[in-house]
């Protein structure tokens, strides 16, 4: 008997934002592996099973998961937002290359979902509206200088950045260590969105100026929106800004 | 009385991967502003207006959208996947700060959905599984030298690249000039993914090296994925291959 596994996004949090595919993924798997919360935010039968794990722990998270899928079972692997964006579809990946031939032929389904950014960008207007980019700042992965010399070279060349992990207890300093980089090579008036929870109902938006900007905003469930030198703010009476990125860019046309 | 403007994200054109936001924000909307393949995607009740006009004509669509809303319609303006990734979101918001000041007043919602490139990636694997850019090639919006400038700076700084409106009739070389471009920067078998209508019946996906890539694999409705050196391919005996990016990146951990 064969197995299946589907890495499944589930959106940023609001149900409304999970797609009907999602649901029917879930509706029909038996075996759940996943970051406890995201798990908390389903809607479980007696007959489906959960099996949560710390945030941390995505490797081992995704061997369990392939074992339990190459014993025959239906298996889902639960991610927040879109599985291929800083999530579990590449841990995935790399435990089936680095595993047992029998992995490479189980039924594998990815069904993507909307990841933070885009949730958040919604929310302050359109700052992702021309060229932009997705940056982890999580140093567990990659090397610290990697990080920095991809957020010069982004920032260089004009691109919208879009901040994924930004901060957390063991990783206090790295955020505010970012924007003193990008204030070397951004103008101090680019703006800055902080989004929590977008739309959920404890959602908070705010919006600074690169040069009032501060790590402390931010927490592991804020995903930092940090514009280019054309990015521009709209101001409204009694409304919040809006934020957005012209889609003509880079000089005359 | 005060109109109200809702920017819809449809996703990539499977009906399973809109999310009950966008399909609650279309229902409660009764003029419909869009590109004419869009709006035909939507089950119109007849109470509900279609307005359709031409792919390039988003500015002019934006501007008579939002003087509908201000008129006191309530009005939905219609894209596929997300309205913030080369959408409509960022001409609504041009719109509004070059127009009356009545246009600021509007009570204005943008409903992400999602984006192409996930939805290519989640069929391909994990390749936007470390840190990527989404980059439009079209120079009808921002001269080509700045497209250049871009491509050369997110590959050298080893971002996956998804390539957003990779070509048309009116643009028939852009796409073969980038990958000349990133071969010049990027290992030749660096993996590039063709995806065209991920999801839907029509689905065509394709793998090829840098190498090997042509234009002539994409058409307008393609988004062009092309990996990182550090992308990988998963061969599967009888089966698709996975190509994906490593969550570690850049180096010794």
């Amino acid at each position: 008997m064969t197995g299946r596994l589907t890495v499944v996004g589930t959106g940023p949090g609001n149900p409304d934002q999970t797609t009907p595919e999602a649901l029917a993924a879930i509706a029909a798997a038996r075996q759940f592996f996943g970051y406890g919360p995201y798990l908390d935010r389903l809607d479980l039968r007696s007959d489906q099973q959960r099996i949560a794990s710390d945030n941390r722990e995505e490797l081992s998270r995704a061997k369990a998961a392939l074992k339990a899928a190459a014993a025959g079972n239906n298996v889902c692997v639960v991610s927040g937002g879109d599985p291929g964006v800083f999530a579990m579809a590449a841990a995935i990946c790399e435990a089936i290359e680095e595993g047992p031939p029998a992995w490479r032929n189980l039924d594998l389904d990815i069904v993507p979902g909307v990841t933070a950014m885009l949730a958040v960008a919604a929310k302050a207007g359109a700052p992702l509206g021309h060229d932009f980019c997705a940056i982890s700042l999580s140093d567990n992965l990659k090397p610290w200088t990697v990080i920095e010399q991809r957020l010069r070279a982004v920032a260089g060349a004009g691109l919208v950045i879009a901040l994924y992990n930004p901060i957390s207890k063991a990783r206090p300093w790295q955020l505010g260590t970012a924007f003193a980089i990008l204030r070397e090579v951004l103008p101090w008036t680019t703006p800055v969105i902080f989004g929590r929870a977008a739309g959920r109902s404890d959602e908070i938006i705010t919006v600074a100026s690169l040069a009032e900007a501060k790590a402390e905003q931010a927490d592991m469930a804020t995903c930092v929106i940090i514009g280019s030198p054309e990015t521009r703010v709209i101001e409204r009476p009694g409304r919040a800004p809006i934020v957005y990125s012209p889609r003509s860019t880079g000089g005359p046309q």
